[in-house]
């Protein structure tokens, strides 16, 4: 399957384009020029202007992924500044002490057959462009070579995050890095690190240790890790802003300090989905004194200029449930909870400026009263974010870039946080920063986090990085493609995540169908019936579902197969094409049913391979009809309509994900019914 | 092509046996009873006897995997003693302080409808028997279960290790603790980490600083991170014995200390594979005194009684190539450097005395004058182990256990380290303390390590573990795959090894061709021609040859096959199996060529893809000869035999594995002829 997958595309893509066609993000103009240079074992960098530790550790670390690429042994060390050099680093300074959202990110970077040079007005600049250079090496049968281009290129939003979710699963350390090191790749600029959770507090504290010793499991970082991770994304040019959640999703804060909350959490750390077992109390001033010492602390970890303090989901029933707190709230005259929060928010303001700190919070703190400085991160709906913008409050866009939401690369990569149809004025347009790819970790563990990360979010890197302009979808997936390839290269476990994964159910027999059910089939969306998955913290994530991808390769082949057969139904690339696909597909259930005979792990493969089956089936059936203009039968066509309809939904713990490809292949034969 | 090797060997190997037949190593005594006992979210572990934090922390990282293995959520605490529990654990005691090689590794099994007992003399012991409790973990179509058995295990040797070369390549800190994981999945209990060498120092030294600063690249461990090996690795019953070698291999020590050298090393760590640039000077007391003080500083973090001063290659020009040392030498009556260096080695012993540690060395230490309590590490050949043992040492067998040799997994099972045939007395015998399996890293980085190591450093652990009498190779390679699934799924890069290492070679476009060819084409032995491969410590380990394994599956397939075949010529499964086999490996030089000519990397797969080619031409004509009883002209045998006979050696980067068994095909012919 997998073979047949990438026959496919390469029969589609063809005639290869070159390397500057595989950069992702697309640079903000990229201009061919002729020639090529020529890459071999005399490679050598100069730095020839500025220079700091932090620019000479990432010329060298570009380096060593130069060898890796090219299995070219050149110098390791950078070349003295009148060296001769294939490639010149031409940097002005060292740009901000701590990286701000105003760090200058833009270089130019120029391919001649005799040398490169890269160009860039602070050293993170520099680092931008060298990750462009190493995306371009290539090479033919004979020789590597750098195209000959000349790029000039600089971020389109200034502030380009991915938020990890670190308290409902923790990440270990490695990970992180590995994250940030994949950041770096697509020139995202932010970590937020959502370091508290109902179901976990990740962060050693030395004036308040029972939050990390009884909210944690064992599981947090150490101070001493929390510095090394700041400074590894600091090296590699992203900023990394902390987010302790208040006053809500803080049972794990609470549970070694019950004296701020609305009650003694009963069970210790929440392990369930979904709402808090207790929240923060507002109304007492040692909550304040609390929260500014533990931020005293934790700002001497964190140098980012911003601060995210949570702030969403606040449930009534938490205030509303301790008659104290309703008192306290009704004798200052504040008549919601909104009120009592935005009092709570401006109470933390004010802590943060003490502190040096700007406030970063979800659109739900958004209220008249919260100082105007505050950031606004709308997650709830693009709406949010018009009205902070329109309000005068800086925002940042996540509501469609939900990774967790399984949903295809294709509705990321569309939603532009300033679309063309916007009615914000241009000053208003200055107050979005940019967006933040979100990765909340319910259904997420440390050993399948890349797979739900990439290559989606190289769709949103790119929608943040590049011009308005660049919206090719189908250019897209083929660079997602080698982004998979090069962060497998990199030690990910992009493509190769099934195969491991499903080695967790059986460790000896033949995986080919299960992995080739699993190019196809996908996790349920978020919110979608679980279906016995797992519905606590404690569940073990090491079921088919685990093991299977979003936007799993199929998906994409099929939608463009199926489009190019509705376009022209007498094509038969497209149709001999989806015709052997869906016979294969049709031909793993009866497979997938002897194996689950023999290990109950499997059996959870069962439905959804069964709905494939189905759907193969109709999706072979509308195309005959459709070429030999045979009418179906009113009851062939409302079977299908119906079953279609139920495969939207998980069967068992998977969805089928060609569904709606093959509803339009049904409705090309409403076509012909009609 | 995975999908063929893997369908033929659910061919051979069906019915499938039960899981009791797939542990490794194979314990003493197994006796299956009736009935299994079911596994379900009541699962419970109590511990009913002794406890200690070691026991308690070992039970719950078994429960965690219970839980990766069967997706079940059950309690991760350890029960209280009298709780009614699935497993009851029943220890005695702890076990010595420090892990010694006397410690008693055994342990009792049995596991009945109603519940299992893990029954051990040491908290060691327990360890063992929990990693047998996981593998014995199945299921069938509904339930998962262990089945019900009686297990007796105590291991036939007491030092059963693994030696890691993290001098000539470092491996990281995460890479160390997993192949620690893997021993202990395996029950080896000796990790011989090899420090120094020519090419790195890897061990920070407070007292010593230059060593690690100026000998290691800044690739080192800190005392910090030594330490926790040290307790991680203890916390799964494996000792860590540490090597520093010495007076040889040791330029990187003496780029910082000159002074105990017999010269300045000319161009600071040495790159290049083979001979040292200076080694230390035997003649000077302060070259003892620095020693001493080394030692002094390394016995804090290293608690093993036993301490590996390496020892070996010791070239004669540096000795005699420093006229002070030859006068010295001779003014003191020793007429060889033999002598002089069983003179340093006094004095190295007489330092580790007062350390209070024992001495391990390689074979060049055998010489009368060292002391008896010596512990002798046979590497040049087993006659050394022989050696060492009738002249009383206590001795560890190497030499036939080199993994960077590139041999089958069936060389390193099949030898004995006393063999049946042996002419040791018993009490010559009881010298013979085990063996060890040695990964040099010449060739090997941190990212190509575990498909070096794994699955066959399983076939060396069984040896040393299990009864003399388990030789079965055919069972051992179909255990050995089972090892591989559970390593995969751990995360260990075995299976998924070259998939991962191809796509450095080329980000995107289709690895089917090169993965297939990977299955039976494999890196050259070591001391075979390097063709243009790496030749020192700088070169990337990044090309075809890092992606390719040794011992491919093919390979073992085919020695299958062709048994099989030559036994009855008659048979049809063989002379299909091998005929599709074959046929298909011919059809992938062609595509390899093309593919060539697009990426100068997998150029350097075509020689070998060529001689793949005419081997399996050779060996389907063969077969053809054979089946029609036609007799084949002296022209076609002499250029089979030429070709093969070239095809022993590497083709480009590497060699086709299966060159032996197409010459058992090409064998029989000559019987026809005849």
């Amino acid at each position: 399957m997998r073979r047949l997958v990438a026959l496919l595309f390469l029969v589609a893509v063809a005639p290869a384009r070159a390397q500057i066609g595989t950069l992702l993000p697309v640079p903000t103009t990229v201009t061919p020029g002729p020639g090529r240079l020529v890459l071999d074992t005399t490679f050598r960098v100069a730095i020839t202007k500025f220079t700091d530790d932090r620019l000479r550790r990432g010329v060298e670390r570009a380096i060593l992924r130069f060898e890796e690429r090219t299995a070219l042994e050149v110098a390791r060390s950078v070349a003295p500044p009148t060296a001769s050099a294939t490639l010149r680093v031409v940097v002005d300074g060292a740009g901000d002490r701590v990286q701000s959202i105003d760090e200058n990110e833009s270089y130019g970077l120029e391919v001649t057959e005799s040398g490169a040079t890269l160009s860039a007005p602070t050293v993170v600049g520099a680092l931008r462009g060298l990750e462009t250079l190493l995306q371009l090496i290539t090479s033919d049968a004979t020789t590597r070579y750098l195209p000959a281009v000349t790029i000039r290129d600089t971020p389109r939003f200034r502030w380009r995050g991915l938020l990890v979710d670190v308290g409902r699963h923790f990440m270990p350390v490695e990970q992180v890095k590995k994250t940030i090191d994949g950041m770096a790749m697509v020139k995202l600029n932010v970590l937020h690190w959502h370091l508290s959770e109902d179901q976990g507090f990740r962060v050693e504290s030395k004036r308040f240790p029972k939050l990390h010793q009884l909210g944690s499991d064992g599981e947090y970082y150490t101070q001493a890790e929390l510095r090394d991770v700041v400074a590894y994304a600091r090296d590699r040019g992203i900023r990394v802003v902390p987010e302790f959640d208040m006053p809500g999703h803080s049972t794990a804060w609470l549970v070694g300090y019950p004296q701020y909350a609305t009650r003694r959490p009963p069970n210790g750390i929440r392990r369930a989905w979904g709402g808090a077992d207790a929240i923060f109390d507002p109304t007492k001033e040692a909550t304040y004194t609390f929260i500014d010492q533990f931020i005293g602390e934790m700002v001497r970890i964190f140098p980012d200029a911003y601060w995210h303090i949570g702030g969403d989901e606040v449930e009534d029933k938490h205030w509303n449930g301790n008659p104290r707190i309703v008192r306290w709230r009704r004798a200052r005259g504040m008549r919601t909870n909104e009120e009592l929060q935005a009092y709570f928010n401006q109470r933390l303001m004010r802590i943060l400026r003490k502190h040096d700190r700007q406030m970063v919070g979800w659109d739900e703190i958004l209220h008249p009263k919260v100082p105007p400085q505050t950031v606004i991160q709308s997650w709830r709906g693009t709406n949010y974010l018009r009205d902070a913008a329109k309000g005068g409050f800086n925002t940042i866009l996540s509501a469609p870039y939900y990774l967790d939401h399984i949903k295809p690369a294709t509705d990321f990569y569309l939603a532009d946080p300033i679309p063309t149809t916007t009615d914000l004025t241009i000053e208003e347009q200055r107050h979005v920063l940019g967006g933040e790819a979100c990765m909340w970790s319910e259904f997420v563990s440390y050993e399948t986090t890349d797979s739900r990360l990439w290559p989606r979010l190289g769709a949103v890197a790119e929608r943040l990085w590049s011009p308005q302009s660049v919206t090719d979808v189908p250019d897209m997936y083929r660079r997602l493609d080698v982004l998979a390839g090069r962060l497998e290269a990199h030690g990910f476990r992009v493509q190769s995540h099934s195969a491991r994964m499903l080695r967790k159910l059986f460790p000896s027999g033949e995986l080919a169908p299960l992995e080739s059910l699993l190019t196809v089939a996908q996790p349920p969306h978020f919110g979608q019936a679980l279906n016995g998955r797992q519905t606590t913290q404690l569940h073990p994530l090491a079921r088919i579902v685990d093991a299977a991808r979003p936007d799993p390769p199929a998906r994409w082949l099929t939608e463009r197969l199926v489009r190019q057969f509705v376009t022209n139904t007498a094509d038969n690339i497209s149709h001999d094409s989806l015709t052997t696909l869906m016979q294969r597909w049709r031909a793993l259930a009866p497979t997938i049913r002897a194996l689950a005979g023999e290990t109950v792990a499997i059996g959870e493969a069962v439905p959804v391979a069964d709905a494939l089956e189905r759907t193969s089936t109709i999706g072979l059936e509308a195309m005959q009809y459709v070429r030999s203009g045979t009418r179906p039968d009113s009851t062939w066509l409302a079977a299908a309509a119906a079953d279609l309809k139920r495969f939207e939904q998980p069967q068992g713990l998977l969805r089928v994900s060609v569904v709606p490809e093959i509803r339009k292949l049904v409705a090309l034969l409403q076509g012909v019914v009609q």
